[in-house]
């Protein structure tokens, strides 16, 4: 808990706050953003409150995952949007506002002005082999 | 299956064209992406092969989002970058190339020129609660 706790978001769980929910269960809440990057854009987050996806429990990891397909449909069939982005920031210089973990759903359209900002590069001789295996190591179980 | 199926996704699932893979379980891959905005841009997807989101059963999608913790904080560690974008694109108009289902994590750091483009709107009166009583009812488990 910091001195922003309980979140914005926590304030709208508990009903403190009002919002436009759409979904509900034991793990998540979905309600519409009020600051739409179009309509229908939705934000799923856990009802615990976890700043960042590291700190977000295994179980309710896969609780926000498990809702995307029907929240992706749901606001695909209200919107009649041909694309969604599902977008999900991790700290401040990613973006993210609110320090409480959220999935937004962008529903997109052709010359709407959004989506990522996309600049590839490439790796230098062996550096994706070396960070293949930091990664590797790193997700490997412990024994 | 389309006319681009096995997708060059599944192709790497199969082992028929060589990836840096950084972790695997019996739903999901994990591997460096080719053409990276950021040193350890990874992709995570479903061994599976569904083009969107909508189209992904439930028990792989809460496969897909079990393992985002873990890898956030890989990512996180081998880099050092203090921010990670999350992002899952569905549909031409979103941005998606591969039409396989995949999360992008992508390592942020200040001043890197990514991000998504942010240019938030309003609702109408009463659009916000028309959406909402839509999506509640699409978002509605059959009795």
């Amino acid at each position: 808990m910091s001195a922003a706790s309980p979140s914005v978001f926590s304030r709208i769980v508990s009903g403190e706050i009002p919002a436009h929910k759409v979904y509900e269960d034991a793990h998540v809440l979905a309600f519409l953003d009020v600051g739409p990057l179009a309509p229908g854009h939705v934000l799923l987050i856990p009802k615990g409150e976890f700043a960042t996806m590291d700190a977000v429990p295994e179980d309710v990891a896969a609780a926000l995952g498990r809702v995307l397909p029907r929240l992706v449909r749901a606001v695909q069939s209200a919107t009649g949007a041909p694309g969604i982005n599902v977008l999900q920031n991790n700290g401040k210089v990613s973006g993210q506002e609110v320090m409480h973990v959220h999935f937004h759903l962008i529903p997109r359209q052709a010359g709407d002005g959004l989506g990522y900002r996309w600049n590839p590069g490439k790796y230098a001789p062996g550096e994706a082999e070396k960070l293949r295996d930091q990664l590797s190591l790193l997700l490997t179980d412990p024994a």
